[in-house]
C-alpha cells in the first residue's frame, strides 16, 4: 500500500512567526516541510536561503525538504545540508554535472532529487536512476504567480510512475503546483505519492482541517 | 548637529520569529530596520526576498531599508517598493544603467541609494550625487563571513562626506560591517551618520542596552 | 486536403524599403510574412526587432510570422505582441521555462511556435503539444550564412507530422533553411505544410514567379 | 570656430521606407546618419543590425556614426565595418579590452569612439584619448522610453571639453538623449560640436526646418 | 573484428616533459593521444590549450584527440585544428548549434565527436549521428577528482554501440574515467572500442606494461 | 637603489619541456617565472593551469608569479596557491569582490597583486594599496597576439610609481608587453621595476646573452 505524504509548502506560511507555523502546521499532521529557494536567476523571484532554514531546523522533527529554483547549484548544496535539509532537489537545467550535483548531495548525508518544469522531458532520468530519491513533477511553471494545476501532468506523472516502479527503487513521486483537496485524489491515482500545497493549507485557517481533508481524499484512491 | 541613525541588520535576527525581532528591536530604539538580499550570484550567499519583507512591514513603522546585493536589479526593485520598502539600495556593479536603476527607486517612491565594496573607488559617485539619498560603505567584503572592520574604510568615509557636503544635499552615509560599540565612534567621528550592526545587537541578549550603549558612545563625538 | 503556406523571409528582402517589399512580395501570393529576429547572443548576428516590425505593420493584412532567435526570450515577446506580430516562435534553448513562455505568448494574442535546431531532439516538444501552434524546423543552422538544406531534416519533418497527427491538433508544420523551388514538394511530401523561403524569393526579380513556381511544385505532392 | 554636426537617430524615422528617410533628412542638411544597435542585452531594446546599415549605405553619401549598445562589441565590428560604417562608438562596460576594441574599429578603417552613459565616470577616457575620434556624453539612459535631456550632462560634456582640449587631438564630442532647438544652443555652449536628434527632426513633417533652426541656435553659441 | 585503441590521456603525464612523455607513452603502443582541455567555466579546472598541443603536436605521429571541456566551444574549434588537432569532441551544452559546431570542426579537416556526460540522454546524438567520428561516454563526471567508474555506463555503451551499429557509420565509441587493466574487458564487451586511460597509464612506472596488459584483456574480449 | 626584476613569461618558452626551459632560464638570470593563465573567456584563448604550476614548481627556487586572466578569480586562486604559486594578480574586471579576493590570495600565504589593462584607470588601486604586493600594467592587451609596446603606458607607470612611493608600502611594479632589450631601459626610467618578457627571452636561442643585455640596459636608468 502506497504511502502518501503531504508536504506543506512555507511559501505560503507568514514568514514574520515561521517557527509557529512550522510547528503548527506538523501538529496538524504535515509529513515534511517543503521549502522553496528561488534566487532570482533561475526563476524571477527571490526568497528564502540556508540561514532561514537553520532557524526553522530546531522547530520541527520532520524531514526539511528543500526545493532549488537556483542557477547554478552546486556552490548552495553544503550550504543546506549543514543548515539541516534531508532532502534537496534542483533543476537539471540548473546544473552542467547533474549526476554529479546528485552525489554531491548524497555525500553531504541528504536524499537527493530531481525537478520536471511543465515542459522538460523524461529522459533528463534515465541515466540516473540510481542517484534518485525523491521526483518532483511541477504542475505549474516555478516562479511564477496565478497559475493552475496543468491537467497534461496526470499523463506525465503516469509515465514516471512507470518509470520507477520499473527501476525497482524507492524514490518519491512529488508533484507541486495547484494541488488542492479537490484534486489529490486524480494526481495520486495518476501515480504520485508525495504533495505539495503552499495556499491549499496555509491560506486556511485552519490547517488540520485541511490536511485531513486531503487525507481522507487519498484513502478514495 | 548631525543625527544618528542605528540600523539592526535583520541578517543577525531570528528568522523563526522575524515579527517579533522586529518589533523588539525598534522598541529597544532603533531607528530603521536594514534587510540584506543576497541572490548567490552577487554575493556567494542567498538570504531573503520580497516576500519576507512584505510579512516584517506590519510589524514596524519605521523604515525598511533593503539593501541589494543582487545582480541584476531592476527587475527586483518593483517587487521591493511594493513589499513595503522605504530605501532602497545596490552596488554599481548591479547595473549597467545606474542612473536609470536610481530613478526607477524613486518612481516607485522610494529613497535611492549606492553601495559601495571597500575597493570601489568613489567616482562611481560623481554624475549621480542629485539621486542619492543614501551612500553605503561596506566596511567588510558583503556575502562573506567571519571579517572585521577594515581600518581604510574611515579615511573612505571622509572623503564621501566631504563630497555629500560640497553637494549641498541631504544624503544619509551609512556604514555596514564590523560596526561595534566599541568603534562607532570613531566611524562617526570621520563622517557616517548611519550604522549598520547585525550581531553586535541581535547577538545580544538585552537589544536596548547595545542601542543605549551606541547611543551613548555617539554622542560624544 | 493539405493547406500549404508560403513564408518569405524578410531578411532577404531589400531593408531600405521594407514597406514596399512586403506589399510586393504579398501581391505576389505570400501567406505571411517571416520575420527573423537575430539579437547576437543566442546567434552571432543581429537583424530587426520591435520598431521594424511595427513599421511594416500597416503595409501588410497577412500575419507576421516572428521567429525569435534570442535568448534569453520572455522580455521581448509582448513588445513583439504590440509591434503587430501574430505568430511568435522561439527555441527551448532561450527558455527556461518553455511552458510558461509558450503561455506568455498567447496571454499576448498570439499563436505560438517551437523552433528546432537541427540537433535538437523532438522530446522537447513531447509536454507541449497542447499549447503549440506552430513547429518550425530549422534546415540550417541558425545565424550562419551559406548553408545548404541539411538532408536529415526530411526525416526529422516525418517524425513531426507523425506527432501532429497524433496529437489531433491543429498544428503548422514550417520549415526554415534553404527551401527551393526544386526541393519543396520534396519536403512537402515529408510533411510539412509551411516553407520560409528568402533569397529563393527576394533575391528574384519577379517575386510572382517563384511563389507561383512553388504552389505549382506544391500542386504535384 | 567649432564645426557643429546634425545627426539624425535613424531610430525614429520609418522603418518601412529607411532609404527615402535617411536621402532625405541628408537633403535637409544633416552631416551624418546616427544608427543605434541595441541587442536586448546591453539595452532592453533590441534594433537594427549590419544588414540594414548595408541597405541604407547606398543611399546617402554623410558618415554613418553606429552607436554599438550591445554588449560584448568586438565579434560585430567588423561586420559593421563591412556594412559601410564609418565611425563606430561603444560602451565601455561592452568590452573587457577597451584599447583593444578600439584599435579594432580603427584596423578595419573606421573611427572610433566611447559613449559614456549618464552616470558612467570620465576616467574611462584617461588612458585611451590617443585612440578616440569621438565621445559621445548620453544625455538620458539608452534603451529605455520617455526620458528627457539629464541637466547634470552640461557640467559633463564641460569637463570632456576641457579634456579634449588639454588632448590637443582632433575629437568630436556627441550628444544623445533629449536634444531639440530649445536646448542645443545652450549644449553646444557647454562644449559639444555634435548632436544626435531622434524624434526631434524624424518626428516632424519638415526635416529642413528643424534642421536650420538647429543650425539657427547654434549660431547664436 | 573490432578494432581497439587505447588513448593515454595527458592531463596525468608530467607537464614538465610533455615532450618525452607522449613520445615515451606511443613508443609503449598508445595508438592517440588524449588531450583534456578545461576552461573552469564548463568545469572547474583551467588545464591546457591550443599552445600546449601544438608543442607536442611534432613529437608524435598518432592522432591528438582532443576533448573540450570548454563553453562555448566554437571560438576555440580553429584554434585547435591550428594547433595540429586530430579528432575534436565536445559536451553538447557548450554549443547552441550543435550540428554546426560539429561542421566547423569537419571544415577545418578534423574528425568531430560529442561527448555525453554520466546523465547526458542519448537523444542529443539523434539527428546528428551522419556528422560523427567519435562518441565519448564519460564514465565519471568531467573535471572533478577522486571518482570511480560509474556502474551504468555500461548500459548507456550498449545502447549507443546499437546506435553506431544501426546508422551504419564508421563512428568510434570512446570511454573516459576509471578505466583499468581490470574493468577494460567489460567496458569493451559492453561496446566500446577506444579506452581513455590517465593514471593507469601515466601512473605506472612502465608504460608498455599497462598497455600490454590492457591490450591482453581486449584480447579475450 | 632600485632591485630589478626581470621575470620571464613561460608563456613563449616550449610547452613540450617546460621543466628544462625554466630551468634554463634561471640558470642564465631569471628573477621569477611568470606564468600567463588564460580562460577563453576573460580572453580570446585558453593556455595552462594548476596542474602545469605544480608539474614546473620543483624545477626552480625563484617565486612563479601567476598572472590570472581568468574571469571569476575566486575559485581558482586556493588550486594555484597549493601548486606552488607564490605570488598571484588578476584583474579588476575579473572579480566582484576585489579586497575580498586580495585577502583570499593572502590568506593562503602568497603574494597579491592587480593588473590594469592599457585602459584601465588608476583608481581601482586607491583603496587597496594597503593589501598589494605587486602592480602589473598591461602594455599591450592581453590575449591578443601581434601587438607592440603601446607608448601611453610610460606615463602611466610614472603615476603608478608616485602612487607606490606616496603609500610608503613596498610594492613591485611590473609591465607585461612589448618589453624588449631596446626599451627596457625607458620602462624603467618611467618607475617599473619588474620586467616580463616573453618572445624577447625564450624568442632568442641564448637566454643569457639576452637577459645580462637587459640588465645592462637596467644599469644605465
Amino acid at each position: 500500500m502506497t504511502t502518501y505524504r503531504i508536504a506543506p509548502s512555507i511559501l505560503s506560511a507568514d514568514f514574520s512567526r515561521l517557527g509557529e507555523e512550522v510547528r503548527n502546521v506538523v501538529a496538524a499532521g504535515a509529513d515534511m516541510i517543503h521549502f522553496d529557494v528561488m534566487d532570482n536567476h533561475y526563476v524571477p523571484n527571490l526568497t528564502i536561503g540556508p540561514l532561514v532554514c537553520e532557524a526553522i531546523r530546531p522547530h520541527v522533527q520532520v524531514p526539511i525538504d528543500v526545493h532549488l529554483m537556483v542557477k547554478p547549484v552546486d556552490r548552495i548544496i553544503p550550504d543546506f545540508a549543514k543548515a539541516g535539509a534531508n532532502i534537496i532537489s534542483f533543476h537539471p537545467e540548473g546544473s552542467e554535472h547533474i549526476d554529479r550535483s546528485l552525489q554531491l548531495i548524497r555525500d553531504h548525508g541528504c536524499m537527493a532529487g530531481l525537478v520536471l518544469n511543465p515542459a522538460t522531458p523524461l529522459h533528463v532520468l534515465e541515466h540516473v536512476m540510481d542517484k534518485l530519491d525523491l521526483i518532483l513533477l511541477m504542475s505549474v511553471n516555478p516562479g511564477f504567480g496565478g497559475q493552475s494545476f496543468i491537467p497534461h501532468t496526470l499523463k506525465k506523472i503516469a509515465a514516471v510512475r512507470k518509470m520507477i516502479d520499473d527501476s525497482g527503487r524507492n524514490i518519491m513521486l512529488q508533484v507541486d503546483g495547484g494541488v488542492k483537496v479537490d484534486n489529490i485524489a486524480e494526481i495520486a491515482a495518476a501515480g504520485a505519492d508525495t504533495f505539495v500545497a503552499g495556499s491549499a493549507i496555509f491560506g486556511k485557517p485552519d490547517y488540520k482541517a485541511v490536511i485531513d481533508s486531503m487525507r481522507g481524499e487519498l484513502m478514495k484512491v
